[in-house]
């Protein structure tokens, strides 16, 4: 039996090789892997010792040889293989450990072009994609987290074909993965990331129970490791439904710094936001506004979860609670009920992974594009175009309007006022009728609007939605402007005495 | 100058090669492309006498060695590889034509798995990689679409760093393209198309003038060539938001068979639906559930918009028209209206693109899911929990109802009279508030529901909804059943003596 080892990340190389030389195998290697092995004690062949044919430029020609290729891609059970390969010299290699030039990582380390294009592997991609070909005969291993299985299988003979099929497999990511990478880095840099073929690439974080219905099958996928690295289960499994929501409310949540920032979700759309004092009185607002959407929902907390918070929260049945931390006392809250589900960042304060781009599938494809952002500087920048001005307690709740706004789905109409969500329309095709839904409810709810702010992610097309504000007491509005009868709407505040901002930045999500 | 062309597709192979030859190229190539060019008269060396190495294993190992290779990769301005490459006898190659072995193809003629196995090319991606990593000195063609513009530039000394570095980039996609693929596919096979890692390849139809909003670039990408084949745009382009407000009117309005269905679609939800005696009637039967959102909306037409219909819509401002098909003098009566947009897909109905996949971003990465259907038999299917049956009318109502819903955000209830949309709620934190905000409009809109239907996407959680829908004369409700107040719910459709059918099937869409 032959190995061929030739590694970029050489952790655990020294070990899978003297495993490997116990179990008979005759080691070849290249370059720095060979190197490390001959260091610790490894008796091992070099690659141009074994092919006859010298290392070429720079280590960029090394193993593209028939005598590895045919090592590894004959048929094992082919007669005439087998006669091909002695006729020419060729031995069999039955092992290949290969790990790739770390292209990503030299992106992100350099922005010298040479340098990240000599890290484009040749040599490595041609092996394990020909090991992959042919697993039937050949062990293809791209990870050292699979070096211990790999010996425990060969110690054990369970390197039987559903085995090297499963490695077979993992070599085809990887060299997916690779080239994936390659070709969108080069449409990032070259095409402004909007190239002629576009690669999203996710790892599996978990299968989830099913997907957004029992029927569909489902999962979580990440690009890097937001999610293994900052999501924490302490109590129970985020479902399908439960992901989209904990994206909604942690986006929103994290949206203010540090500020005591509460959210609650449900479908994907806040029901509750408030920023008060502390966490506790931030809930506590945040419930006021629809109460009975919050039962079942997702609750984000910019900061820790203590005990206190945990038993108001305890109160009703939440099913998901995201918080940056969570306290030990807290979690004992919960102790007994089954159906909550805890999940901590464990940071001081919630963390958003903005990603660059945002996607949507539709039939057939997906449509693409630069991810929007709330600007901090959106309503400072804003531009008066009434003849009130706002108070600092009026921007201040500005503020907050606009970015629940930008989180929520359109059309979408948001009140707040002293800090804390009072009304909400969403989703719906007219804005004027969210406007009104809103409303509605706030007075089902026994909440008193008078002095409240209002925003919307888009301008309001007529003047109805500011004439509906002002019956119950709106004294200020922030939307993007641009509709060809924003002269109504100006109108419109200024008759009322309200003041009114055009951003300029329009919200739209769907 | 040397060209090395070994390509699978091999349309338009030959014209291309004698250019090359014209050009003053000396010709490598192997297997079938070698001969068709030697029949072709064209004079061209086999890649084994090239190499002075046969070809071994039935073709697995041809083009896998330091001759090809070396002659790919080593650097022209660099002394010490020029000097190496004398010394070993490797002749430079200074243009690549490779395209790969079809595996995709062989994967949908076939399920033979050792058939599939043989098609994973091996030494073509290993050439394109090689040839792209050099592209400073190296052209590299993988598509045939490119051999024309490959001959003007070399032509015309356009031939420059530039023009090899796009081609760089093609070439990384394509390996990317067919490594994913092949990931993609194993993963399907065997893993139940959720494996560790998963590829979401796209590519782009066209780029829109912006993303979901102005400040956000934007493009469709497409993953076979649904949108390729299946729409012209016959006046107009189709924004970001168009497009995901078409695929939903388009998904909707198609799952009829060839019914004359139209959709009328705002903010991705539908806010007008009608299956009248024709589709001149089923638009105006759609347009009065929301005459006002349906201003700027999306149209699907399951059929052919001729002029009658043509000179209907064009009585208000919708920005979107998709059919079926488009008469002539349907278009012109359009003539000189600069906002409207007209797709269509040229079949005498609309025809879906129905992926076996759904996802969606989330921050970090996406959630992955079968996608969801609603089945034909599903209301067949459904369970009678009501004392009183639906009338032959009413169970026509209920299927068109329960499909609206399937495609309408949650939380949804929809109400239907005689084949139309007569009141909708969508996209709301909570159902009885989404059923309040439908009857609302519907009153406004002066719309009777007295004797219609109704539909929830999901299971109504209280009899709240159902003791509203008593107040505008529903006569027969489906929904999936499964609350824990389920027989709340059935005692109050008994009360009220209407129809109730639990489907057992959920259709959250958020």
């Amino acid at each position: 039996m032959r190995a061929l080892l030739s590694v970029s990340d050489k952790e655990g190389i020294v070990e899978f090789a003297k495993e490997l030389e116990n179990l008979g195998f005759e080691l070849l290697s290249t370059g720095g892997t060979f190197k490390i092995l001959k260091e610790n004690g490894i008796k091992v062949v070099e690659v141009s010792d074994f092919t006859k044919s010298p290392e070429l430029f720079e280590g960029r020609v090394k193993t593209l040889h028939p005598k590895i290729h045919g090592g590894i891609l004959h048929k094992r059970n082919d007669e005439n293989h087998v006669k091909q390969a002695k006729e020419n010299g060729i031995l069999g290699i039955d092992l290949v450990c290969v790990n790739l030039y770390p292209f990503k990582k030299t992106t992100i380390m350099s922005d010298d072009f040479d340098e990240i294009i000599e890290n484009i592997d040749i040599g490595g991609p041609a092996m394990i994609r020909s090991a992959a070909k042919n697993y039937k005969d050949v062990m293809v291993i791209c990870n050292p987290l699979d070096y211990e299985e790999v010996i425990e299988a060969l110690k054990n003979e369970k390197n039987d074909e559903k085995f090297r099929l499963n490695l077979m497999i993992k070599a085809y990511e990887h060299t997916a993965n690779y080239d994936s990478y390659i070709a969108n880095y080069m449409n990032e840099r070259f095409n402004g990331g909007f190239g002629a073929s576009k690669f999203i690439v996710g790892q599996k974080v978990f299968d989830t129970k099913y997907g957004e219905n029992p029927h569909q099958k489902g999962a979580l996928y990440e690009f890097d490791s937001f999610f293994s690295t900052n999501f924490k289960a302490l109590k129970g499994e985020a479902s399908f439904n439960n992901l989209t929501d904990i994206n909604a409310a942690l986006n929103l949540a994290s949206s203010f710094g540090d500020s005591p920032a509460v959210t609650i979700v449900k479908h994907g759309n806040p029901c509750g936001f408030a920023i008060k004092e502390n966490l506790l009185q931030s809930y506590i607002s945040a419930l006021k506004c629809d109460n009975v959407s919050a039962y079942g929902g997702v609750v984000a907390i910019n900061g820790t979860l203590d005990k206190t918070l945990a038993e108001k929260i305890n109160e009703i049945y939440v099913e998901v609670i995201i918080a940056a931390n969570v306290s030990k006392e807290a979690l004992e809250v919960f102790e007994g009920k089954k159906r909550i589900k805890i999940f901590t960042q464990e940071n001081p304060y919630l963390v958003r992974s903005f990603d660059a781009h945002d996607f949507k599938h539709i039939d057939g494809g997906f449509v693409y594009q630069n991810s929007d952002e709330v600007g901090n500087d959106e309503l400072k920048n804003a531009k008066l175009v009434s003849k009130r001005e706002a108070s600092k307690e009026e921007l201040q709740d500005l503020e907050i309007a606009m970015k629940i706004a930008a989180f929520t789905k359109s059309n979408n109409v948001v009140y707040v006022k002293n800090g804390a969500m009072v009304a909400i329309g969403m989703g719906m095709t007219s804005r004027i009728d969210a406007a009104k839904a809103a409303i509605t409810k706030a007075n089902e709810m026994g909440l008193d609007l008078q002095g409240c702010v209002l925003a919307s992610e888009a301008f309001f097309p007529f003047r109805d939605s500011i004439d509906e504000a002002s019956k119950v007491g709106v004294k200020a509005i922030v939307e993007p402007g641009g509709s060809i009868r924003d002269d109504e709407v100006i109108k419109a505040a200024d008759e009322y005495a309200m003041a009114l901002y055009f951003t300029g930045v329009r919200h739209f999500l769907h």
